[in-house]
C-alpha cells in the first residue's frame, strides 16, 4: 500500500493566506520537564490554516457546519486531475475535458503545488467551474492552494459548491502526485458546529 | 463499509484531564458576514486534548516528536479487546490473557466508555502491562479515556511505551464498540516538531 501525504505542516513559518499575520497560527509551550515532570504544546490556530475543509457556514449565513458533516464523504475514491498547464483559472470548459461523475471527490493538480509563498494570482476555480461541478453532483472538491476561488465578488464559487453539498478541500499538496485515481482519507477533527475543520489527508493508490 | 467514529468532540463544554481549566480549548469568531463577508473561527487547544497521540517527547527529554511519526502506523489493523470487567488498572496478568502479537494497534475497552464527566480514578494501564507491550514490541495502544496511567510515579508506563517506540492514543470513546479486530485509521494533524497531535479516529469493520 502506497500512501501520498498531500498535507501542509502547520509550523509558525506556514505560508497563509495572503500572508495575513492575523492567519498564523502561535505555539505555547504550556507545561515543561522542569514545573510539571512533562512536557506540553498549546496551539493557536485559525481553522483555515493549511489543510482543512470548509463547510457551508464559512460563506452562506445559517450554513450547515461541522456537525452535520457526512463522515463517510471523507473517505473513499477520489479522481486527481491534471491541470498544470493552466495559468490563470479553471473553467467549465476545462472540466467537460474530463470525466467527472455523480459522487466524484476531484483532487484539481494545478501549479500551484510547485509554488511555496503565497501566490495572489494562484490558479483557482472560476464560478463556470462551480456551476459545473453543481451539476455533475459531486461530493467533494479539492485544490492545492489555500483558496478555491478569488477576485470574484461575493464568492460565487464557494457559495455554489457549499450551497449544493459539495465540500472544498483547500490546501492541498500534490506536487508529487500523477493525476489518477485512488482512495482519499481526510477526515476532518472533530470540532462541534464550525465552518471550517483541520485536515490530515492522504491518498492511497489503487492496488 | 462500516465505520465507528471513536473521536471526541472538541467543544468548550468538553471533559478535559482532571477538569483543569488550562485543558480547555477556546473558540474566537475571527471574521463575520458583516465585517469580512465570511465567517470563520479561531481555535486556542492544548494538543493533549480530545483524541490525541503521544509522541515521545511528551515524558522522555529530547525524545522524538511528530516530525518523526511513520504516518503508515496509524493506518491498519488493530485489535479492540474488552476490559470492562477491570474496575481499577490493567496490569500484564490481564494482557497475558489476550492475543498480543508484534507490530499489533490494540485499543483497551474499558469502563472508562461509560464516564462522560472526568474519572479521577480511571482505570489505566499499569508499569507491568507498559512492560509486557514492550517485550510484545506492538506498534501503538490506545486507551478510552485522557491518560494512560494516573497515580505512577515519574510516569513508568508512557516512558515504557514512549521509550519503545510504542505510540499512545489517549481520548477514544469506545462505548459502542465490540471486541474484535478492525481496520484504524487515526491520522495526527500535520503539525511540526510537537509533542502530541490531534487526531480523528475512526475503526472501519472488516468485510
Amino acid at each position: 500500500m502506497r500512501f501520498y501525504d498531500i498535507s501542509m505542516t502547520i509550523e509558525p513559518s506556514m505560508t497563509v493566506y495572503k500572508n495575513k499575520d492575523s492567519k498564523r497560527p502561535h505555539f505555547l509551550q504550556s507545561a515543561s520537564f522542569d514545573q510539571q515532570g512533562v512536557y506540553e504544546t498549546d496551539l493557536h490556530v485559525n481553522l483555515h490554516t493549511g489543510t482543512h475543509v470548509d463547510f457551508p457556514l464559512h460563506t452562506i449565513p445559517g450554513g450547515s457546519t461541522s456537525s452535520q458533516e457526512r463522515l463517510e464523504d471523507f473517505y473513499g475514491a477520489c479522481k486527481v486531475f491534471d491541470f498544470t498547464h493552466l495559468v490563470d483559472h479553471i473553467s467549465r470548459d476545462d472540466l467537460e475535458k474530463v470525466a467527472i461523475e455523480k459522487g466524484d471527490f476531484i483532487l484539481f493538480k494545478t501549479r500551484n503545488s510547485f509554488v511555496e509563498p503565497f501566490d495572489f494570482d494562484f490558479v483557482y476555480l472560476d464560478k463556470t467551474g462551480a456551476e459545473y461541478l453543481k451539476e455533475k453532483a459531486i461530493r467533494g472538491v479539492g485544490i492545492d492552494t489555500l483558496g478555491i476561488e478569488r477576485s470574484q465578488a461575493n464568492h460565487p464559487t464557494h457559495d455554489l459548491l457549499l450551497g449544493n453539498g459539495i465540500y472544498i478541500l483547500e490546501g492541498l499538496r500534490l506536487a508529487l502526485v500523477e493525476s489518477g485515481e485512488y482512495t482519499l482519507v481526510a477526515l476532518p477533527l472533530k470540532i462541534k458546529d464550525v465552518e471550517a475543520s483541520l485536515v490530515r489527508a492522504i491518498l492511497i493508490e489503487k492496488e
